[in-house]
């Protein structure tokens, strides 16, 4: 593959011959149209065509997996699925992030050649290593915000989703801090709203943050979720910044990729990428696109932490795939440039989950986000805090947390409440 | 409904009790939580939660739709389709449209409980009317800078989608102005790239739209597509604007809301609403968004005109799906202030669909786009015009095209090439 070309891979299902979709596919997406008009010269298809690069053959279906595909007209539709890789010139798109998601997907998932078809990955063409700052602070970055080493960051979430005054929810964080808590962030749902002004909840959140700072040394990181409109974005980011604070959450789906690059380019802060919306591309095995593939736009884009849901969760992934997206998090782009970033594991999580999520992993890169986890700890949130830190220290030690918890009593408790569920 | 709360409607799909999953799904996106925990008040839920508005009951299916979902522990699973309307509170949103977004979808996508789940609707609080600028031009604005009244705007797309030269580019246009187009765009894939740089590409078609403009008085409207990171957006629309052009174009998924917001606040010109990637959201009947739903959130932010494909089109889309998605466009949200786009119609198109499009939308306020089917005419591209003006003066006279096509031989040539297909 030459160095002016990328790639991107594809799960394809389709009743027609294999070579013809993925013909299909590469024209579509290039320098194809429905017929040979003015100024389509051969040079040109030359110089723009997407090219097929491989086909492998995975196995026949016994039903298309999506309505409103069109099999051939001779014949019994046999539905056969593939992995697919075509390469682009990189002369097509530029250095341009949304034209290039475009082009690694957009219009594909229409055809009606195909009754499944999934973005598996793609490549960046090399000028986006330079053109595209990518993530600011990272993983070495955010730790240094929060001064936590050799462990993973402990975090929580702000609950209720909502419903809390700016007042009750500075509270709250007090409470959090005093836990011992790395990190907490904001829901998803609570933005800038009539009863949480974005500016009183920055100020009250940041006065515990910095007095709790003042008295410990210790500076949670609170992700405030910024989502809005592009100025809001920009004006709530500096709001953080001016008070004190150290990161910045954003609903990655929903603000979108252009607006996150413009937000990158103007951070002094760590911004935190809430994936919400993601299950609409996930949820079905045949379509869609791959956390894989997902990941890369936004790291391109500049976010520094990536949602990756956790082991055993309470939502419906299963745990191989959280741990591809938390590897995928992980692995450089580039080996001068890696953009890599610390995947965030919640929903679900408590001290249990420790030990397995570092196995896959080997890596203690990553914020560990628990709600009930710690909250609700029979000792409080302090004793919830502390079980966490003890499972990802046995985890470390390769200790069974059974064993390890005789001599910590919080994991014991921990163990004994929650491993009980 | 009180006019401070805004309601959602799902499809759903679960082996759950329904009263029960739609609860949960209320409790998800409002001011639930996995346990009550500190400062979480019976008032605070009084205030914040979400209500289920209603629960139809739509029928058994066989087998859950989407993989991944845990029905109840006890006994054989029932998995039950029904339509649920949820009710939010203004206050928990504020005027936020991502955030509005996130409430009315996010994390619903992955919950357990559901096998399916699908947006299929949605109301806007009545403050975002005022809080956003929505559509600058719609359709009275469109038709002014195009000067094209009492008929659908007829267009094109450049094809090949990539390829062309910015000189290559303009003698397309030339030649698509001389045979009476209303309107040209650009491919979703063509944005700013090393072969068509976008200052160059829009000199060398501008040139030609100019000087056919101050020949003919008519100033063909070209669609530029803007996509990319915000910087560009805004700079390449000055660009257009200042070359005298009277259209922009974005690729919405890619760009995402918060970045057109944005430009609809500093746009002179109708912002043209490309939607390739939205197959990921629509093409499984349980998962994602329907076309109702997602085009609100676009219109809102200032898009004028809205690909809606078209009436046997080469995607997967059915022609119903299509039909419902221009009303959609043409249906006001406020009395006083209607947000109306002009629906795009594309693929596939020939004289051949005008006909039953009228018939379905009784509306020629829409954008017809042909490709093939205006430059394969027998006669040429200027013949190919014709025949959808005289199509559309068909469809309105109430004319059938077959008899109306003996005095119109552009008409009768399209029918006797396309018609044989």
């Amino acid at each position: 593959m030459s160095a002016d070309r990328f790639t991107a891979t594809y799960l394809i299902e389709t009743a027609h011959p294999l070579e013809h979709a993925a013909q299909v596919m590469a024209g579509e997406q290039s320098a194809g149209t429905f017929m040979r008009v003015h100024g389509e010269t051969d040079e040109l298809r030359q110089s723009h065509m997407a090219r097929v690069e491989s086909i492998e053959r995975l196995g026949r279906v016994d039903e298309p997996s999506l309505p409103g595909s069109r099999p051939p007209k001779q014949g019994e539709p046999i539905y056969q699925r593939a992995k697919v890789i075509l390469s682009f010139p990189y002369i097509n798109v530029g250095t341009n992030l949304p034209v290039l998601m475009s082009t690694v997907s957009g219009n594909l998932f229409e055809l009606s050649q195909f009754s499944g078809l999934k973005l598996l990955d793609f490549t960046f063409p090399d000028a986006y290593r330079d053109a595209y700052l990518g993530p600011q602070f990272g993983i070495e970055g955010t730790r240094r915000l929060a001064d936590v080493y050799d462990r993973p960051l402990i975090g929580t979430i702000i609950k209720p989703s909502v419903g809390l005054s700016p007042q009750q929810t500075g509270e709250l964080v007090s409470l959090l801090a005093e836990a011992g808590l790395d990190f907490v962030k904001d829901d998803e749902l609570m933005g800038d709203s009539p009863h949480s002004p974005f500016a009183e909840r920055v100020k009250h959140v940041m006065d515990v943050v910095n007095r709790h700072a003042d008295k410990t040394g210790k500076k949670v990181m609170v992700a405030f979720n910024i989502s809005g409109d592009m100025d809001h974005l920009l004006h709530a980011h500096d709001l953080v910044y001016e008070a004190g604070g150290t990161c910045v959450m954003i609903n990655m789906i929903q603000v979108g990729l252009s607006a996150t690059i413009r937000l990158r380019q103007h951070a002094q802060l760590p911004i935190h990428g809430h994936r919400n919306g993601w299950g609409m591309f996930s949820r079905h095995d045949a379509l869609g696109m791959s956390y894989l593939a997902f990941q890369k736009f936004f790291r391109m884009a500049g976010v520094d932490h990536l949602h990756v849901n956790g082991l055993r969760n309470k939502f419906c992934e299963p745990d191989a795939s959280v741990i591809e997206a938390a590897q995928a998090c992980l692995t450089p782009l580039w080996p001068e440039k890696s953009f890599t970033v610390m995947p965030v594991f919640s929903s679900g999580q408590w001290a249990g989950q420790a030990p397995d999520t570092y196995a896959a992993l080997h890596s203690t890169d990553l914020m560990y986000l628990a709600g009930g986890g710690i909250l609700a700890h029979p000792d409080g949130p302090a004793a919830g805090v502390r079980s966490l830190r003890q499972a990802w220290q046995a985890a470390l030690e390769g200790a069974p947390l059974n064993e390890f918890a005789e001599k910590h009593s919080e994991l014991k408790q921990a163990l004994e409440k929650y491993g009980a569920l």
